[in-house]
């Protein structure tokens, strides 16, 4: 299990002593059903590494050898993804939810310019199911290798006392890196600035909680066929979310500004880059809405700028540019489209859509 | 709020945007109190906080600036404190948990020989109680404060269906570095080698479902006070994971392994660091057991390998260096007991307690 020490925290001390039986597991913990799980996961996680990882090297931390940088500047976030998990548990479907959570981590790095490094993962859940969570980490790992991130470390708790039955909690930790002189914050962005926008997969993490009490979450409801859709409600709303990282990586040079566009969505989250005295104009028009919003709008009886703050309304992220560099960005994403321009706040919310 | 951009990353956008009323607030996610509570912990978010905290840049992630490193190597750790919360919750006592899962994560990377630098944490709740999560953030920030650590980044999600009333989980992120030709393995240590332990303060963060399972936790129980003790049950096992990092740190030069005394014990832990062939022979004379394990023990009528596997019992950290550099430590510490020393293996266990 040397190779695999770098990778797990607790967990690996359970491989490396006699499993803990007896009064132990009749409080509840199933420490030898753990260790089977992480013996399985082993192999995705070993799949993720970059030489940088240490591995065999403290069993009590995850050790990522850190070169070839001038004036790095180390960027992190943390997230969960809500709800989206009591629609994977109630179609037992987990696939996709250690996706989710890695792109949505890495997106929110990538707005500041940065390459993602390594990742952890914390998995609290109340009945250790070992395919479940064997599953998980398979999502987590793909993602990771897709973005050549190392998922470096994690920690899976059961808890039958805090969480209910199989229900879960999954949170992901992200650390990568920017040059400080490349670093996008946002500050550089003017007047007459173009704002591009990239399409979403769908809800990606946001917005489940309106979206059950509007819809429910039983199997009848979630296999319910929409035609809009071209797929079950279910299939349409554990879509994962999508990661922006390597199409928007060639570009980072030309681009001013990010927003990843999460709870709040366009209106709550362009803002966080914006300077001061400034608006963005979308116009409504230049992007096509999916179909899924206009349904849970429907559905629910929801105010238009209330599903503006809520969810993505099809578009994921939001790249800011001089109109110099619209070209270049728009030839190499096909899917990139020109949304609206920075304009002078005057006496208009920071975010107008029209 | 430019100044706490950097550290929160869902939450801001809820200080820069109208909080979400209506529909959504209906749904259960009360994101105006969300709010609130972000205003209020950011000054203990900012006491924190080091030169190389980037404020106000990045509002998707955190920022900090690393420099001054000839070979570093970035040490990290994920945890959580388990069911200590369910302790904390029946005694609505939480300003020491936060101090739990700072100190448990800065000795786990403490054990490579990492300096932290920063710390994201991630509340999942049922119920935002302001208070609560208030009280919790300023036992974080009073730890990270102690080893100037700053608390670059953090995540509350209120989640009514997957944690019941006022429950939640704290999951614990950290990033350290150290020097790579500084890293402390345990690969040094040699037959001859001298064991040095550290008090624990007490449970610190493992066997709680075994120590629930045996006494409950009602009120009643958790309130009363045990002669022993010289405080109540409650008390007791509420004492803060106790951190290690400021006095070893001075010492981590002559220190060849070091393991913190966690889940598994030190039967479980010590093994984790020791090069294969030898074995760890303890004295169990050498240290005095506090009376909260012997009172778990006869309670719970827990056989006594079992408790050494689930249980610190007494000993928080073990530090493994040459006969000649005992002193040193033993001088510079006082508390520091000498356990025992590393024999071949042999037939024998890896971890021997006589």
């Amino acid at each position: 299990m040397d190779k695999e020490a770098a990778w797990s925290i607790e967990e690996i001390l359970m491989t490396e002593s006699e499993p803990i039986r007896g009064s132990y597991a009749a409080a509840g913990v199933n420490i030898d059903l753990k260790a089977k799980v992480i013996a399985k996961i082993g192999r995705q996680v070993l799949s993720t590494y970059r030489p940088e990882v240490l591995s065999g090297v403290g069993p009590f931390g995850g050790l990522y050898e850190f070169k070839g940088y001038k004036e790095p500047v180390l960027v992190s976030s943390v997230d969960g993804v809500g709800t989206k998990l009591k629609i994977a548990n109630a179609l037992d479907k987990h696939d996709m939810i250690g996706i989710d959570i890695v792109n949505h981590c890495v997106n929110d790095i990538l707005t500041c310019g940065a390459e993602p490094l390594f990742f952890l993962d914390y998995i609290g859940i109340g009945k250790m199911v070992p395919e479940k969570v064997e599953t998980i980490v398979q999502g987590l790992a793909q993602a990771c290798r897709e973005v050549g991130c190392a998922l470096i470390g994690g920690e899976t708790a059961e808890m039958p006392d805090i969480y209910a039955g199989e229900d879960y909690d999954l949170v992901g930790f992200v650390i990568g890196v920017v040059e400080k002189d490349r670093t996008i914050s946002g500050k550089t962005i003017t007047v007459g600035d173009t704002i591009i926008g990239l399409p979403s997969s769908g809800l990606h993490t946001n917005g489940y909680s309106l979206v059950r009490k509007i819809f429910g979450e039983t199997k009848a409801v979630l296999g319910t066929y929409y035609p809009e859709l071209g797929r079950t409600l279910g299939e349409e709303i554990l879509e994962p979310h999508r990661c922006y990282h390597n199409q928007l990586k060639p570009l980072l040079p030309v681009i001013k500004g990010m927003a990843h566009i999460t709870g709040g969505g366009l209106i709550g989250n362009v803002p966080r880059i914006l300077p001061q005295g400034m608006t963005t104009q979308f116009h409504s028009q230049a992007w096509t809405t999916p179909p899924i919003f206009p349904l849970i709008q429907q559905r629910g009886n929801v105010d238009q700028q209330e599903m503006y703050r809520v969810f993505n309304m099809g578009i994921g992220m939001v790249v800011i540019c001089s109109p110099e560099d619209v070209n270049q960005i728009t030839e190499a994403l096909s899917e990139a489209k020109v949304l609206g321009e920075v304009v002078k706040q005057g006496r208009k919310a920071r975010v107008v859509i029209e």
